[in-house]
């Protein structure tokens, strides 16, 4: 079976030896892991941010432990997003994804940075700082899905 | 909506504070998690065993990088197991996890630590020692799909 060899929305040295190695066998093997890494991360990101709007008790082991994994998982989503994976299974993705690449790199780069001031307010264990990177990183999240994530699942 | 407090697979210090404050809306959050989970890592393991198989030209840096990531992957996919989470959307965890969980526990404590060895073993850039540890890694893995993971998805 032919690899499909990604072309990867690069983005910082930091991700280039996880991305270089990103080689997805068909689109839906990449959708699906683009998929996954985004759904961990959320997972991960709300579990602090429930803490930072009171929802759920403030837990500074926690809070740093979670925003650990989520900067882990920050790096990974952009190398499931080559051409050719814009359909092979439902996605969200929208088609401007690959048509404005310029723009959700740097938006991916915003939120990966954000990720890291996260994580290091995380670790101060200050709670006021959590909730001030919850609320930087949650906006770097939301300007790319606002323009580039559909509402509904696509059929194919 | 009554949040799911799932009973948690707990294994080890590490975990308690990633584990501890995974609550579930529903079900199906925790199966989309844990499988979310396990792509992400399967994703990262493969990527290095490709390495060590002689199937893509061995990259130290990349190696370690994707052994960082798998390890931190590890960690999570018990939160997902809890209690009443054998349905509610598709899954291939058998009825098993949940009457065997001190062995399903024993075998996730292992593949933890396989987890950890691997990723030690990448950082030192020696391919034979990768290879042994990508051994010992898939062995652990499998231990436990052999037994608790179906040929096929349930169908709720």
């Amino acid at each position: 079976m032919n690899r499909l060899v990604v072309t990867v929305i690069a983005a910082g040295a930091a991700l280039t030896s996880l991305s270089a190695a990103a080689q997805f066998q068909k689109p839906e093997d990449a959708i699906k892991y683009r998929q996954s890494a985004m759904t961990v991360m959320g997972n991960h990101f709300g579990r602090v941010a429930a803490m930072a709007q009171g929802k759920v008790p403030f837990d500074a082991k926690a809070a740093a432990d979670n925003a650990g994994v989520v900067v882990v998982l920050s790096k990974l989503p952009w190398a499931g997003f080559g051409e050719g994976t814009d359909k092979g299974a439902p996605t969200r993705a929208k088609p401007e994804v690959w048509k404005d690449s310029a723009k959700v790199k740097d938006l991916a780069t915003k939120m990966m940075d954000e990720a890291e001031k996260f994580d290091a307010a995380a670790k101060t264990g200050n709670l006021d700082a959590i909730k001030a990177a919850v609320g930087s990183l949650g906006k770097a999240c939301k300007a790319c899905h606002d323009d580039y994530r559909a509402e509904k699942y696509s059929s194919n």
